[in-house]
Formats: C-alpha cells, sequence, structure tokens
C-alpha cells in the first residue's frame, strides 16, 4: 500500500520469536530482510554479552532498543539501589550493542502506596542520567496500559510519561508509544503531539476481542480494533522516523514456526501500519 | 475501626451475588441487616418488574442504582435509535423501583473508529435527559478501566466521564466512581475533586494480583492494591455521602455460598472502606 511505511524501518522485538534464540532470531531476521531487531536482556544473557554482539554484527543487523530497565519501585533503600545499578549494567549492554535507546519498564508499586511508587521511579530517571549520557543512551520512558499498573508498571499514561521526560529535560530522556498500552486514550494524539522530538521508539501489535490472556494478551496487527495507521502518522508528524518494532506476546504466535510469524509481521506491516 | 463509614451505607451490587436471584439477594441483605440493594435489569426481567419492586418494598431495601443502561453507539442511526429506547425502558424500570441512579455502561466502539463511538457516547446521553428529569432519574456516567475500552466502554476514565458531565450541564447527570475502573490513574484525586457535586455513586472491590480473569477480575476489599479508604474520603470531600455498592464480578465469590459473602463483605467494609 502507497501509504505503508517503509520495510527498511521494520524492527522484529525479539519478545514476539521467544521461542527463538538471538542467534535463531538474527538468522530469522536475515532470512526475511528485517533490518532492524530489538534485544531482550534474558537472551543476551544465555549467551553473553559479546557472543550477543558478534551475533548482530555479523550478519549487519542495526539494534532498535535494548529491553528493558526500569522496575525502579522497591521497599527498601538498598534495594531501589540495586535497581538503579542492573540499570546501568543495562545501559552498557545497550551501548555495547550499539543501540541508543534502553526502554524502561518502570515497575509496580511494593504495597498499595502508588504515589511513593511514581516518585521512587522518578527518582530512579533522574539519577540515571549522567550514566546514560556517558554512555551514550537514551532512556525511553514506556507508559504500560492501566491493566499493567499493580504488577508491571505504575507509569499508565503517555501523559504521565510526558511529565516525567518535561521535569527530567534532558536529551538522554523520552517517551516510547507502544500501541497496545496507549490506544484507549481520551488524550492519545494530544499527547502524541506534546511527545514531539521526544519520542524513541514506536512499538507495533494489536489489540484482539476477546483478549486470549493478560500478559499474553497482543494480537498481530490487523486482528484487532487499533487505529495503527493513524497513530503511526501521528507519531511521525511528532517527528520520529526511526524503526517500528513489532511486539507481540502471545502463546500462539510463541507456538507457531518463527519463520511463519516474520513473514506474517511483514505483510500485516505493510497493510495495516 | 473508628474510620469505617457507616454500616446504613452499604448496598449489595447484585451481581457480587450472580448466584442468587433477586429474591434470595432481598432475603440475603435482610439476614444481613444490609440497607440497600443495587439490582440489575436481567434479574428484574427474570420476575418482571412488579414483582421486584413488591419484593424490594416488602423488604423496606432501598435501591442505591440500577444496573444499567448505556451501550450507546451501534453502527447505524437505527440501532442507535434502539439502544435509546431501551436506555428509557431502563429508566422507566429504576423509578419503578425507587431509585434516582441509572448506571451508565457507555458501551465500545462497533469497530475500530473509538472517535466516533464517544461521540455517539454523548450524543445518547443528552438524548436522554429529558425523559431522565421527566422520572427523576439521574444518569451515572461510569468509566470503565481501559482493559474494557474495546468490548464494554469507550469511556475509560474519570476525566472523560467529567468531561461529559461538564458539557451536558443537567442536574440529571453525574458520574459513577468504581474503584476498580479507576484506582490506577495518575489524574484520580484532582479528577475526584474536580467531580464536587456529580458524583452518583461510588462502588468498591479490590485489583489482586494476579487477576484472575478479564471479565470476572474484581477481588473482595483487602485482597488486593486499591487504597479503598483514601479513595472513600476523596469521594466525601467531593461531596458524596450516599450508599457504598460492594461490587465484585469473580467466580471464586459466586461460587461460595451467598451468606459467606455477605458476612466477608460487610467486615472487609468496615476494615477497608
Amino acid at each position: 500500500m502507497s501509504n505503508a511505511p517503509s520495510l527498511s524501518r521494520l524492527s522484529l522485538n525479539q519478545i514476539t520469536t521467544e521461542q527463538w534464540s538471538l542467534e535463531e532470531a538474527v538468522q530469522g531476521c536475515l532470512r526475511h530482510d528485517v533490518p532492524w531487531i530489538s534485544v531482550w536482556r534474558h537472551k543476551i544473557h544465555e549467551i553473553g554479552l559479546s557472543q550477543s554482539r558478534k551475533l548482530i554484527n555479523d550478519a549487519g543487523l542495526k539494534v532498535s532498543s535494548v529491553c528493558r530497565g526500569g522496575m525502579f519501585p522497591a521497599p527498601t533503600p538498598e534495594e531501589r539501589r540495586e535497581r538503579i545499578e542492573d540499570n546501568k549494567r543495562a545501559i552498557e549492554e545497550a551501548a555495547e550493542l550499539g543501540t541508543d535507546v534502553l526502554v524502561l519498564v518502570c515497575g509496580p508499586a511494593p504495597d498499595k502506596d502508588i504515589d511513593s511508587a511514581r516518585k521512587w521511579v522518578e527518582e530512579g530517571i533522574e539519577e540515571l542520567i549522567p550514566f546514560a549520557r556517558e554512555y551514550g543512551i537514551k532512556l525511553g520512558i514506556e507508559p504500560l496500559h492501566p491493566m499493567y499498573a499493580a504488577d508491571r508498571s505504575v507509569i499508565s499514561t503517555l501523559g504521565q510519561a510526558n511529565s516525567i521526560n518535561e521535569r527530567m529535560q534532558s536529551d538522554h530522556v523520552g517517551v516510547v508509544v507502544d500501541v497496545f498500552h496507549v490506544w484507549w486514550d481520551p488524550n492519545l494524539y494530544r499527547e502524541i503531539e506534546r511527545a514531539q522530538g521526544s519520542i524513541l521508539g514506536f512499538h507495533v501489535s494489536d489489540w484482539v476481542v476477546p483478549l486470549p490472556d493478560i500478559f499474553k494478551a497482543r494480537g498481530m496487527m490487523g486482528d484487532g480494533v487499533i487505529e495503527l495507521r493513524r497513530m503511526r502518522q501521528a507519531v511521525e508528524a511528532a517527528g520520529y522516523h526511526g524503526p517500528i518494532e513489532v511486539e507481540i506476546i502471545n502463546d500462539a504466535i510463541w507456538n507457531q514456526p518463527g519463520d511463519d510469524t516474520l513473514k506474517q509481521m511483514k505483510e500485516r506491516y505493510t497493510d495495516y501500519v
């Protein structure tokens, strides 16, 4: 379709082929001419950082982001300190793999006090900025769907992420727009506009009805209700022209051959994104 | 506990004892000294409106609300007209049962066009106002959790509900605050304050981790992460001192004896709400 985004922007977020090792995912991208990959840390740790880097470099792939840093809130200062240290390792890994974006899944509250958890998220990001700058990494605050507010992230709207980003006043902080997390928001297009110049990533999947699961919930683009093209054009109007990650967490898709998934996601990307 | 709300405000939302008929629910409320009940239309229709009224009046119960009107969006003008007519029947039923509140679950979009669906919701509410006024009924716009935006309601935040309410400028429209739907919202307390004088209902349950199901998702008060007392005090500060409905949609609770549920919900109401 003439309005489709260029395939040169397509990125495989590795969680979409969770059944594959990093090596298999890299080979898959090569077979299907997918130029970008987003790498998950648990896949890096399976084979080590230098081997991960070598696989990706040898294949000539570009890394759109590393998933994920964040998880800032914890009940004690010591634990919050450990979380910061782990984020620093994530920044080092991102730099080593040649991307400039670390995606932040900010974390849930350790108790019922969601306000304190939100404060700890902000303090954590602020503390990481000098380290991120040193390594040339940008911290991408990804709001997660409010259904994950109790167990994955207390940052639930793009408006919240934009507010934190504005308070940080740093070129090394920005926001990540994932359609699955934000599509329902009545303020969505206003907040995309507000994020002008600060969008560090755009992730696509779809919201299918009924949802197959709470965590493994996402559908293939085109199978659900999300106005994908409208959102993609909105983030472009807000200055984002970087890679577009296909990030789908779904049991049925994990159980099909990864090659089928890559073939399908390319078609759907062209037809619906 | 000294900060607990008076038991004179406690209401059984009938979906909490979905296994019971209206007659069983009314008898249950009598046995457990629960002074209010919120009645669901599918339970009314099982035995008819006049029999429902007689059961409730004979027991001396007060009706906090009827659930539910709404479901405004539909693909054709004819279908939207039918939805309006059904809402008028719901208003008549609410008036007949002696409550002044009809809870609106506003409905999903029939397609991907969420903006049009939101417009139809607003047009539907506006059209109902004269009819609601005639019957002495207030229309309570209940924002539903964003996880239901695709299949139950395109009204997803209290801010959205407040904005519609403000545009309606009618004493016969207001908002309903259900903790399960709005607890995650970073603007929650600001929006409760903004709803000053317009809150028509307050519903309690809890958000448990992990969520047991997507639809049958709610937990008993105290079993989850929601700051129930803080929210109850906030709606009071915003002028709401009416009945507090316990509304829990949960398979395990539906499978236990209704008397156990009423006993437990009274205890938890006192301890946590």
